[in-house]
């Protein structure tokens, strides 16, 4: 059984998860669809299917129980005991939703449509999953690639409902407080104002999103993709949102793809909790290559290195 | 010139170091001392250098500036303009230490001797550059191996000194402070306490050190090398406590050959500032082996998963 453990001194939870160890890994020299499990004709080696989406009789989207779980659902509350360490089982659910039928179409070459279609069941998950008892945060993420931390090539993101809101999420929605506290405004509204207005880290727009080199990256080629409109929970966007979310995605990514080439890279999704009521968040996708590194430093600080700043990301990916 | 970078809404601050990106790397198939910049004979290929360790005429370690600096020493303060986004020239000391003359001897396999004088020379540089005006902390940390983000072969480690208190540090210390506010007691002897009792986690220990396998690890096998004796700040470590150091770090990480083979790592020392006047904290070093990876769930959540428990590394580690 999975474990959750908090860091006695940052208060920071982590995740003890044996049973992943013994999770397939497709990135060698083999790989051969057969042995896939996300692949038509194999979906008996993957846990029952919790939806489908299907086209003429044949699936072409599948959302199934991730079989090696980082979380796992269990009755009860989510404790915390006051012993020096706090364990407690890693209660939650863990889900694998299967993009496309065809083992090697990444995600970002799908059409519109179908990339629509993913964020469509990432947004009926997010209802379903958020609504369980004891679910506090329901973190959607896609990781591409062997760098990206992938284990299986068959293109594929990931949900985890979990019983408290990750820190991380925590430290953003406590920066919007504050800023909204002291300028009465929300801060991803100002910042998507200010990359309008000065234009230098844009990348691309729509109708409905814009999509910046971060100003400050963790990672280099950082990208942010921030709804235009201010709307504090992933779960509000509409058809028509959505869809501009996957034109967005699949732009930014073929401008990015002209300059790296095809590359590894993580998708996440941050939003306010299903059971928020403030207003001063506002969700948006941060799309994070993994071309650069962290080393010792940003391990040491938190403080992140990279080599090329956004401005000049933006340079080379809008240059004609 | 480098730039700092305040993150808008978390306020965590990052380098943008376009200086680094021309830095070379020697983990490809070309492994050629006549080209390390750290071996002897080619000491002209390294900035000025700011001391040496010598024996018998020859040395044995040198501290050079780093050629490819991720921040530069400059006249003035640290500012944080009012604007909505914060930036300014990187200020700060970048330095290299070459660990030994031999280009392919690890610091882990020096004898203890030797090891101590590379921990020695910490804490020299350490005191020296936390004199300076406009310092905040100094950041001591090691790259080992191309998946802990080395760039050159040739065993060294670097020092960073900085304008601010980087936010892990931070955290680390408002942990500690918390923890001090409510027990009375430092958590960090706590902690100590805890695993020298229970043993669960206790890797090794000689006279004034205890390597534990972290509770709550960010990664896959992450050690703590822990001072027993209550020592706020790395500088007052006398010689007996830093040869005690280079007895552990040396014995952990032979046991942890034995397991593991030869691999990549990342040492992070973790220390009061100097002008820190509390008694809250308490310095030690990290070991994390670079063997595990983050994927998009750690850089959405900052919830790490590990496969391995630190009681599973333990038995692993201490079985005869």
């Amino acid at each position: 059984m999975s474990q959750f453990r908090r860091d006695v001194v940052t208060g920071e939870w982590m995740i003890i998860a044996q049973e992943r160890v013994g999770r397939p890994y497709q990135f060698g020299e083999q790989d051969d669809k057969s042995l896939c499990p996300f692949c038509p004709g194999n979906e008996h080696m993957t846990p029952n299917e919790i939806m489908r989406i299907e086209n003429d009789g044949e699936w072409e989207l599948r959302v199934v129980p991730n079989k090696y779980p980082a979380v796992c659902a269990q009755d009860g509350l989510m404790y915390e005991n006051t012993l020096f360490y706090s364990t407690c089982e890693a209660t939650g659910i863990h889900e694998v939703v299967i993009e496309t039928r065809f083992h090697s179409e990444a995600l970002h070459h799908l059409n519109t449509d179908k990339i629509f279609d993913v964020l469509s069941v990432y947004k009926k998950r997010f209802i379903e999953l958020s609504q369980l008892n004891d679910i506090k945060y329901v973190q959607i993420f896609k990781n591409h690639g062997k760098n990206g931390g992938a284990s299986l090539r068959h293109s594929h993101s990931q949900i985890v409902a979990l019983p408290f809101v990750p820190q991380r999420i925590e430290q953003e929605m406590e920066g919007a407080l504050k800023y909204y506290q002291n300028e009465g405004r929300c801060i991803f509204c100002d910042i998507i104002k200010k990359e309008l207005d000065c234009r230098e880290r844009m990348i691309c727009r729509n109708d409905h999103f814009v999509a910046v080199a971060s100003f400050a990256p963790r990672f280099s080629y950082e990208m942010w993709m921030i709804p235009l409109e201010h709307q504090e929970m992933f779960c509000f966007a509409s058809d028509q949102i959505l869809m501009s979310l996957a034109d967005i995605f699949k732009n930014t990514m073929q401008m990015m793809i002209k300059t790296l080439g095809e590359f590894p890279y993580n998708l996440v999704l941050h939003t306010a909790p299903y059971k928020f009521t403030g207003n001063y968040y506002h969700w948006h996708i941060e799309l994070v290559p993994r071309v650069s590194h962290h080393a010792g430093f940003e391990i040491a600080t938190g403080t992140c290195i990279t080599t090329i700043s956004p401005e000049e990301v933006t340079q080379l990916l809008t240059k004609k």
